[in-house]
């Protein structure tokens, strides 16, 4: 059930995202908030964090790290594209699927890479899991403003 | 996990709304778009859903159904004040937690009360947890715009 919400957000992202021309995306969501690259970097930069709590592997964009989260929006123009940005959210996803896809049940309990073992023994909600539900949360925060981009 | 990721969603909404005046509350949260009380009683009046959903009795405010959830917003003007919203927003949340908190582990896998026993029986996801999960996703959504009230 987790996971099938995770999946419909992303699903619900790409039909929103398919949907924007690169103008669109480049537009603030509201007046002087986050413009649309921006949270599309952030939300790439997000679940590349992903792939390192969950034990997945190395991230993918380490790069968009320092202009995605450390900065705010605007703070820097050396970002990517819209259109490599698209491109960056598709593979990423592609990656990520099949290795969630690989991960078991009893898995899925097993603590995430930033918490101790010893932590872990007193805070077992600190698992992999819960790494998936707080992003679902993270994601659909975003996708509410992403959604204002539409005329 | 599902449970603590609702109460934390809850937190942050009533730090919202507490930070906001009525005022405030009034106003869209992008231009042309929804209303901060017209989201709140979107929120209170979904969330009643739930309880039918949950089976933990009747809806608080039926009434809310209509302009909140079958009606856009400003489609009438005959609605709660931000005040009389704050009021149910508060006690919905209380009597929901006392009903939620009495759910053991087992009854959040039986059936919502939306699904018949066929169809459960094939789909047995369809159960009284899976609801918490989407309407956390959907408070998320809608807090991701909201705080876009804050000056």
């Amino acid at each position: 059930m987790v996971l099938d919400r995770w999946y419909a957000q992303l699903k619900n992202s790409d039909t929103l995202f398919n949907s924007l021309t690169d103008e669109q995306l480049k537009k603030e969501f509201a007046p002087g908030r986050n413009r649309g690259i921006y949270l599309l970097g952030h939300l790439i930069a997000v679940h590349d964090d992903m792939m390192v709590l969950l034990n997945f592997g190395d991230k993918l964009y380490p790069e968009l790290n320092e202009p995605f989260i450390k900065q705010p929006d605007k703070a820097t123009k050396n970002i990517p594209t819209a259109k490599e940005l698209r491109t960056y959210w598709t593979r990423q996803n592609e990656i990520m699927t099949a290795k969630i896809n690989a991960v078991t049940t009893d898995e899925w309990f097993t603590k995430h890479t930033a918490v101790s073992e010893g932590d872990f023994a007193k805070e077992p909600h600190r698992n992999r899991l819960n790494i998936m539900i707080t992003r679902t949360s993270h994601l659909s925060y975003h996708l509410g403003q992403l959604t204002l981009l539409k005329p």
